[in-house]
C-alpha cells in the first residue's frame, strides 16, 4: 500500500488513517466489507471501553451518565453497564430498553426537559428517582407524578463555538433557575442539582468555565436562603475526532476539574458528566460505495459523486454541512474537490457542497467509501423507509 | 362551537377548517383521538380518491405515475392501484413493494437517476423496462443490466419558486441530454423521452412552459437526427394546500395542457405525470399533543411550546422552515405568537421560530393539536428510533 492510500483527505486537510482507525482493524472491516451490502455502520466496542476507562481515569470524582440517544444498540448499552456506567435517557422508550438489560434505576437520570405527565408516571413507577427540567411547568408535571423525586435545573449556556449547538431550545436563564429550585421545595421536590451543555462537539473548553461559574452562583445564592444543592452535572459536548485536530480528553479534564476546584474550592458537589458523542463517535465507521459520478455537462471540473448513504440513512448530522466526516477511500491519485450527495430522490440529501471534500482523482463506481467518527448520532437517526431503503444496518467489530 | 374555533391560524394567514377537512370527519379524527396515544397520523382514503379522479380528468391524456416515496403505505397503494394508476419508484426496495401488491412491472418507472448495477439488474430481471437517467455513467449501467430498455433523460430546471426545491442535484443540461439520447442508441437502448421536475410544492405554474419548451426543443433536434422520442414526463410538483391559498389543479391542468399544444401541436407524445404531494398531501392529518409550554424568564411574552412530534418523528419538511403545515387547536382566545419544537433532546428539533405561529392564548398541556396537509412525505421519513421515540404510527380513517 503506498503511501497516498493512508492518507484521509477531507476538506484541504489531511491525517494519517492510523489517527481514526488501526490497520488492524481496518483490515477486519474491509474483510467484512466483502461478505455485506453496504451501506452499513460497524462499532467497535473496543473503542468505547477505552474512552470508558479513560475517562473515569482522568474524572475521577465524577459520575458517568451515558447519554443513550447517542447510540442506543444493546451490544453499547451492555458494554457500558458492565463497566459500570449510569445512564441518561431521552424517553420513556430509552428508558425501558436501558431497564431490560438490568441496569438499576437508581443508575439512570431522566435527562429530558420535555415529558409528558403519562411518561414522568410511567419513569417514577419504574423506580426512576433523578429528572431535569427548566420550567415551571415541567416541574408541576414531576411534582405531581414523581412526587418527592430529586430535580435538577438546566441553565442556558452560549454554545456558538459547538458543531452542533444547543442552546436555545433548552435551559433557562439564571434567576428563573433560582426561582425553579424554590419552587421545587415548596412542592415537595429535592431541589438536587444544576445542569447544562454546551453543545455538542464543543470545542471551547472555555464554556465549561463559563457554565461551572454561573452554576456556583446559583448554588451559593440558594445556600443562602436555604436550599443546599448537592450536584452539579456537566451535560456532554466533549469533541470526537473529526476532520480537525482536538484536545485529547485529558487536557478538556484537567482544565474543567480546574473550574471545578476554582469555583466550588472544597465543596466540590457531586459532579456527573453526560457523554455520548465522545463515549462512541469515534467507536463507528460507516461503510458505504460510490453509487454513481457524474457531471452536469460535459466540460464540467466538477464531479457530483452519490454515495449509498445520505441525510436520511443516518447521516442527518451534515445539515447545514455541520458535522464533518473524516471520508477515505482506498485510491491513489491527485486530490479533486467533489460534491458528495445520498441516494434519495430528495435534493436535500446533499451532504457536503459547499465545503469541498477531496477525494482521488482515479475513483470509480463501486468503490467502497469509509466514513469515520460515526459511531454517534448516525443510526438512530436513520428513516424508517424514506425511498424505501431501510434503516442504517448496524455491527460490531 | 363558536366561530373562532373553526378558523386556523398559521402565521398571519387564517382559513376556516372547512378548507382543509370536512366537519363529520375531523369529528370522526378527534373521536379516535380519544382512544390512541399521540402522535399518529390518519389518512383519508376517499380524499385520495378525489384527487386521483380530478387529476385523471383534468389531464385527460396523461398517465398517472404515483410517486410512491411520497406515502407508500399499502392501503394507499392498493388504492392506487385500483383506481389504475401507474407507479414511479425511487429503489427497489419500493419496487418490490409495488409488485407485491400485485401490478404489473409494465406500469412501473425506476424514477431515481442514482442507482447500483444490482439494483437496475434486479428490477430488469422483475420486468421493469422503463428507467430515468441524467448522466453517462447510468446509461451504461443500464444498458449492461438492463439491456433494451427505455430510458428518459430529466432535464435541470430551475426551482426557485418551489418550497422544496430539487433543482441542483437531479437533472442534466440540454446539450448533454441531446448527447444521452444518442449515446442510448449507440448502446442498444431505447431513447424513449424527456423528464423533468419543477420542484416540490412549485406555485409558479409558468415553470412548467420552461421546462415544456426545453423537452419540445430536444424532441425537434433529436427527430432532426433521426432518433424519434416519444414520451414526456411532466414529473411531480402539482402543489398541497399548506398555510396559503394554492390554485385548484384544474387551473394547473388547462395552463399545462395548453403549453403542451403550444410546443408540440398535434404532435402530443405519450404523456406521464407523476404526482406524490398532490395526490396525497391533503388525506392526511397528524394528531399531536402539547408536551409543554414554557418562557425562558419570567417577562417573557414568547412560549415555547412542545410538541409530541418533530422535525425527527415526521416533520422532516419543517427545514429551514420549508413546509409550513397548517396547525389547529380546539382553543378560543387571542392567537398569540409561539415557537413550535419537537419533543427530542435536540435544538434542530425546532419547527418554526423565525416564522411565527399563533395559537390560542388559552392553550394548554395535554391540548390535541390537528397538522393537516400531512398524508405526504411525512411518516416514511420519520427516524427509526432517535432518542427512542417510535416511527410515527399511520392509520386509516
Amino acid at each position: 500500500m503506498e503511501k497516498s492510500l493512508n492518507i484521509i483527505k477531507s476538506g484541504n486537510i489531511n491525517f494519517p488513517l492510523e489517527d481514526y482507525i488501526s490497520a488492524e482493524k481496518f483490515k477486519k472491516i474491509k474483510e467484512f466489507s466483502k461478505t455485506h451490502e453496504t451501506p452499513f455502520l460497524i462499532i467497535d466496542l473496543e473503542r468505547i471501553n477505552e474512552n470508558y476507562e479513560e475517562l473515569s481515569t482522568n474524572l475521577p470524582f465524577a459520575k458517568i451518565y451515558y447519554a443513550v440517544k447517542s447510540n442506543s444498540s444493546i451490544e453499547v448499552l451492555s458494554l457500558l453497564r458492565n463497566l459500570g456506567s449510569s445512564f441518561d435517557v431521552a424517553s420513556i422508550y430509552e428508558l425501558d430498553l436501558v431497564l431490560s438489560l438490568g441496569v438499576s434505576p437508581s443508575k439512570i437520570s431522566y435527562g429530558n426537559t420535555i415529558k409528558k405527565a403519562t411518561h414522568v408516571k410511567h419513569a417514577y413507577e419504574k423506580g426512576i428517582n433523578l429528572f431535569a427540567t427548566d420550567s415551571i411547568e415541567d416541574l408541576i408535571n414531576i411534582s405531581k407524578n414523581a412526587p418527592g423525586a430529586k430535580v435538577f435545573f438546566r441553565i442556558l449556556t452560549d454554545n456558538s463555538s459547538a458543531d452542533w449547538p444547543l442552546s436555545k431550545k433548552f435551559g433557562t436563564h439564571l434567576d428563573l433557575a433560582y426561582d425553579l429550585a424554590v419552587k421545587a421545595k415548596e412542592l415537595g421536590l429535592i431541589p438536587y442539582g444544576m445542569s447544562f451543555h454546551v453543545g455538542s462537539q464543543q470545542k471551547d473548553v472555555g464554556q465549561w468555565e463559563d457554565a461551572i461559574a454561573k452554576c456556583s452562583s446559583i448554588f451559593k445564592l440558594l445556600k443562602e436562603n436555604g436550599i443546599e444543592l448537592k450536584m452539579i452535572n456537566l451535560g456532554g459536548g466533549f469533541p470526537s475526532r473529526y476532520n480537525y485536530v482536538i484536545n485529547k480528553s485529558s487536557e478538556y479534564c484537567t482544565e474543567i476539574a480546574k473550574y471545578l476546584h476554582d469555583y466550588f474550592g472544597k465543596d466540590l458537589p457531586e459532579v456527573i458528566i453526560e457523554p455520548g458523542r465522545s463515549m462512541v463517535g469515534n467507536s463507528g465507521v460507516i461503510v458505504s460505495e460510490i453509487v454513481l459520478i457524474s457531471k452536469k455537462n460535459k466540460i464540467d471540473k466538477l464531479n457530483w459523486v452519490y454515495l449509498d448513504i445520505g441525510k436520511f440513512g443516518g447521516l442527518i448530522e451534515t445539515l447545514d454541512e455541520s458535522i464533518k466526516y473524516p471520508i477515505f477511500i482506498e485510491k491513489k491519485g491527485t486530490p479533486r474537490e467533489v460534491i458528495l450527495a445520498g441516494p434519495t430522490c430528495d435534493s436535500m440529501d446533499i451532504l457536503y457542497e459547499n465545503y469541498k471534500y477531496k477525494l482521488p482523482s482515479t475513483i470509480k463506481i463501486k468503490d467502497k467509501v469509509y466514513i469515520f467518527t460515526t459511531g454517534a448520532y448516525t443510526q438512530s437517526y436513520s428513516s424508517i423507509c424514506f425511498n424505501g431503503f431501510p434503516p442504517l444496518k448496524s455491527y460490531i467489530l
